[in-house]
C-alpha cells in the first residue's frame, strides 16, 4: 500500500504564477479528499497569515480520507521549542498531524541556518520531540536528503535518526533542488530503509525532468508515502506531478491506491485545479492533458482505427479522459474520414465533399487557422461543405466605439445591424464592459429576437495569439473563443489583423 | 561518448499545434548543427510533398557537424523493395544516412501491417538490405521494442537481429506509446547489447511522465545514440526533451558531448524553436525555462542570497539560463530588497519607502495584477514609490471606432490627447490595422513630437487572459505586452474589463 500527500496548496504555491485564495483552496481540499488523497498539506501558517486564516476555515470542513497538515520548520536556533514561533503556529493550528522540514545536508547547516552540523541534529530532535510531546503525529521532511547523502552519508543518516528518535512517524526523503537521478533515488531509499525502521516517503522536484520517475523508482525501492502536487506546480520546474504518479503506480505497478471511480475522476481534478491556479491546462500533461491521446500522424490515426492498443498506453477512459483525433496538414483523408464518419457515414474518401473540405482546410492553415483547438469550427466548416452554405443572419455592418476623457469614465458602445434570411432587419446597439462585450450584446439582442436559444449561451474563455510578431501591433492575431450553453462547450477560432474583427468572425 | 539524434522536425511536428514551414525547418537545422547534434532527421518524404523540397533545399546548406536524415518505413508488404514508393522516397532525397522503422511487436505486424510474424521479420531484412545495399548508412528504429518485448521477448529480439542481418548500423530501441517505466528500459538496453554486437539507441515518450528519465537509464545501461525532440514536441505527450537529456547526461553523467559554448546555446536553441513552432516556451521546462532558477518562496530566495547552490542543481549559466528573484504575494520583504538592492543600495527592509512598495504591491495583485511576468511594470511601479511620480505625459483621453458595414472595408481609427508637464498638448487621430494598433499609432504620433526615441520601440507579443471566467465577455483581462527597442526587452501588464483599456494602462 501507498499513501499520497499531496502539496499542492503549499509547495505548489511557490510556482510562478500560481497563487490560490482561501476559497480556492477550500474548493481543492474537498476535491483532492473525494480523490483518495491520504494527507493534503494546506499550508505554511508560520510564515503566511492567508495560511493561519486557512486552517480555521479548513477545519469546518468534514473529510472522508484525508488528514489536513500543516507545514512548518524544526525551530530556529535562537529559539527554545515552546517560545518558537513557527512550532507554536503548527499546534496552534490544532490539526493532528503535522510535517516539519529539516536540514540533512551540511552545507544548508552551515551556510543557512548557521548551525554546527551536531547543533542542526539537535534542533531537529528537539523540535519533533516537542509536537510528538503535544500529541502529534510527525511527518519529518528531510530537506536536500539526496544532496546530503550524496556530499556526506553518514552525517545524512544520522539527521535522519535524529528525527526518528524524536518521534516522527515517516520520514521522507526529498530531493529539493530537483537534480538527483534515478538510480541515486533508489539507492538513498533503500539505504534509509536498511539502516532505520520507519516507513519511508519521497518528495522529488523536476530540475532534471525526472521528478515522476524519481517517484516511481522510490516506490519500487520501498518507499510507501509519497509526495507530490497536482500538474506539476511548485518551485522553479515544479515538483513530481501526482496526476502522473498516482495513475503510473495504480495500473502499472498494480498497487492500488484509489478505487476504479476516484481514479476516473483524475483529469476532472486536475483541471479543476488549473482553472483555480488560473493558469492553462498543461494539455501535453501525461493521462490528463487533452492531448495525452491525441493522434495526428497519418500512421497512428489509421492504426488505432484497427486498435486502439497500437498507439494508446493505458484506456484513456480508466483516467477520466478520452481519446481525439487531430485535424491538421499531417491529417491524409483517412483523419478526416474517421472525424466525420458517424455523421456522414455515406461518404468515402474520394467524394467531391471530402475533397472540398480537405482542400479547404488547407487554405484555412495557410492563412494561420488551426482547427486542433477548434472543433466547433471544424464542425461548421463541414457542415457548410456537405449541407450547403445555411446562413441564419447575414451581418450588414457593426461599428464600435471605445472613448475615455478625462471628464467621462471609459465606454464601450457597439452598433449591430444584421437582417435575416426571410427579409427581417434588426439594428441594436448595446454598451458593454469593453468591445468584445459590447459587440457581443448588441449581437444578442439582435440574433435573439430570432433565436431565443442563443439567450443560454455564454463565453468561456477567449485567447488572442499573436500568429506574426514581427508585424507589432500591426500583426494578425489569432482568437480561439470557447463558448457554453451549459450543458456542451464548443471552440471556434478566427484570423484577422483586427482583434475586433477576429473575434466576430466566430 | 553518446551522440544525439533530433527529430523534432518529423516526430516533434506529430504534436498538437506543431507545423514548421520549409523555412522553419532550414533554419532549425542550421542552429541544431552549431550546438552540435549528430543527426537531424528532417522529414517523412514517403508521406509528405513538404519534405520532399525540404530535403530539396537542405542540400545547398553546408553543415559543420549534423547529418540530415531522411524517416521512412520498412517497405510495404504489397510492393518489391525495388518498387517500393517508399524506399524509393528516401533514396531519392540523396542522404547518406536514412532511418527506417520497422514492426517489434506482433500486435502490429498482425493487426496494422496485417502480416505473420514471419513475414514481418522478412519485411526488415529485405528493406535495410536494399538500402545498404545502396550505399546506405542505416539507423534502424525498433517501433513499439518495449512492448514487444514485453509481450514476447524473443520475437522482438528477432526482429532485431533481421535488422542487424539486412545491414542496419545501429539499433535504436523504441518506446513508442510512451508508457514504460525506467527499469523496464534498463533491462531492455542490457539484454539487447548482450544478444547483438550493434551500437543501441533509445528513442522514448513522455506518457508517464519518463521521457527523459527512460533516455538517461537508457544511456546508463549502455547506450550510446539518443533519439528526442527540442521542447519535448511531439506525438501525445511528446518525445523525450533533449533539452533536459543532453545537459542531464554532460552535467551529471559526465559524458562530454558538446563544448562548453555549445552546451551554452542550449537555452537560446529551445526559445528559437518554440518561437518557429509558434509556441509559448514552456517557462517550467527544465534547465531552459525561465523559470528554471525562479525563485519564490521567502525561504529559497533569503538561502541563494547566502549561495546559490543551495537551491540550484547546476549553475544556470552553463546551459545560458539565468537566476530569477521573483515578486509575488509570497515574497517577504527580503524578497523585494533582492530585486532592487543594485538600484537602491541605501534602503533596508524597514525604509518607508520599502513598506510602501510592498503595500502597493500587495493592493495591486488583489486587483488581478501579477508582476511575476511584468517586470518592467515592476520597475516603473518601485521608480514611482521611490522617486515619486514623474509623469511624462498626462493622458487627457481617447476614442477608437471600429466599423465594417456592407458598403465599406473594416476600419479602425483612434484619436488620442495628452499633455506634457510644460503644458503642450497633442492631439492625433490615426488608422489601423485593428484598434490596438490604431491607439498605438495615434498615441506614438502624439509622444513622438515631445520623445524621438519612442521610434525605435516596437510590441513583441501581446497575450491576454480573461481573469474571472465567470461573467462571460464582460469579464475583467490581464493583458501582458512584451516590448524591444531593438536592444532591450520589457514586459509590462495591465488590468481592466475593457481589453483595450487594459491595453493602454501600460
Amino acid at each position: 500500500m501507498v499513501e499520497f500527500y499531496d502539496t499542492t496548496l503549499r509547495d505548489g504555491s511557490q510556482a510562478e504564477g500560481v497563487a490560490f485564495s482561501v476559497e480556492d483552496k477550500l474548493i481543492i481540499i474537498e476535491a483532492l479528499d473525494k480523490l483518495g488523497i491520504r494527507y493534503i498539506e494546506g499550508g505554511y501558517p508560520g510564515s503566511n497569515p492567508k495560511d493561519i486564516e486557512f486552517f480555521k476555515r479548513a477545519k469546518g470542513i468534514a473529510l472522508e480520507t484525508a488528514t489536513i497538515v500543516p507545514f512548518g520548520s524544526t525551530r530556529y536556533p535562537t529559539y527554545t521549542v515552546d517560545a518558537d514561533p513557527n512550532l507554536t503556529a503548527l499546534l496552534d493550528t490544532g490539526a493532528r498531524t503535522v510535517t516539519i522540514f529539516g536540514k540533512s545536508w551540511r552545507l544548508h547547516a552551515t551556510d543557512v541556518l548557521r548551525v554546527t552540523a551536531e547543533e542542526n541534529l539537535e534542533l531537529i530532535e528537539s523540535s519533533v520531540r516537542y509536537l510528538v510531546e503535544n500529541g502529534r503525529e510527525v511527518i519529518y521532511d528531510a530537506e536536500h536528503f539526496f544532496d546530503g547523502y550524496a556530499d556526506d552519508a553518514e552525517y545524512a543518516i544520522e539527521t535522519l535518526r535524529a528525527a526518528a528518535t524524536g518521534g516522527a512517524s515517516c520520514l521522507v526523503l526529498c530531493d529539493t533542488n530537483g537534480g538527483r537521478l534515478p538510480l541515486e533515488i533508489q539507492e538513498g531509499v533503500k539505504v534509509v530503509l536498511s539502516e532505520l525502521s520507519l516507513p519511508v516517503g519521497i518528495h522529488t522536484h523536476n530540475d532534471a525532468g525526472m521528478g515522476a520517475a524519481n517517484s516511481v523508482l522510490a516506490v519500487q525501492a520501498g518507499a510507501t508515502h509519497i509526495q507530490g502536487t497536482f500538474n506539476g506546480y511548485g518551485e522553479r520546474c515544479g515538483n513530481a506531478n501526482l496526476a502522473s504518479i498516482i495513475p503510473t503506480i495504480q495500473l502499472k505497478l498494480g498497487i492500488k491506491c484509489l478505487s476504479d471511480t476516484q481514479l476516473q475522476a483524475l483529469t476532472r481534478v486536475s483541471r479543476l485545479i488549473s482553472e483555480l491556479a488560473n493558469l492553462p491546462h498543461d494539455e501535453r500533461q501525461p493521462y490528463v492533458g487533452s492531448s495525452a491521446f491525441a493522434h495526428k500522424g497519418g500512421l497512428h490515426t489509421d492504426a488505432i482505427r484497427k486498435n486502439r492498443l497500437t498507439y494508446e498506453h493505458i484506456v484513456p477512459e480508466t483516467v477520466g479522459n478520452t481519446q481525439r483525433i487531430l485535424v491538421s496538414d499531417q491529417a491524409g483523408r483517412g483523419t478526416i474520414m474517421k472525424k466525420i464518419e458517424k455523421e456522414y457515414p455515406d461518404y468515402d474518401k474520394n467524394s467531391p465533399q471530402v475533397l472540398e473540405l480537405f482542400k479547404r482546410l488547407k487554405e484555412a492553415e495557410q492563412e494561420g487557422y488551426q482547427y486542433e483547438a477548434a472543433e466547433a469550427s471544424f464542425e461548421l466548416l463541414t457542415h457548410k461543405v456537405f449541407n450547403g452554405y445555411e446562413s441564419f443572419f447575414e451581418p450588414v455592418g457593426f461599428r464600435v466605439i471605445i472613448e475615455q476623457f478625462s471628464d467621462y469614465a471609459m465606454r464601450s458602445e457597439a452598433t449591430v445591424k444584421v437582417t435575416t434570411p426571410d427579409g427581417l432587419t434588426a439594428h441594436t446597439a448595446a454598451d458593454g464592459d469593453g468591445p468584445v462585450n459590447a459587440l457581443d450584446t448588441a449581437l444578442r439582442k439582435a440574433l435573439e429576437q430570432f433565436y431565443p436559444a442563443l439567450q443560454t449561451v455564454r463565453l468561456i474563455d477567449y485567447k488572442v495569439r499573436v500568429l506574426d510578431t514581427k508585424a507589432g501591433t500591426g500583426s494578425k492575431v489569432r482568437v480561439l473563443i470557447e463558448a457554453s450553453d451549459g450543458e456542451r462547450t464548443w471552440s471556434t477560432v478566427g484570423v484577422s489583423e483586427n482583434i475586433i474583427s477576429a473575434s466576430a468572425k466566430h
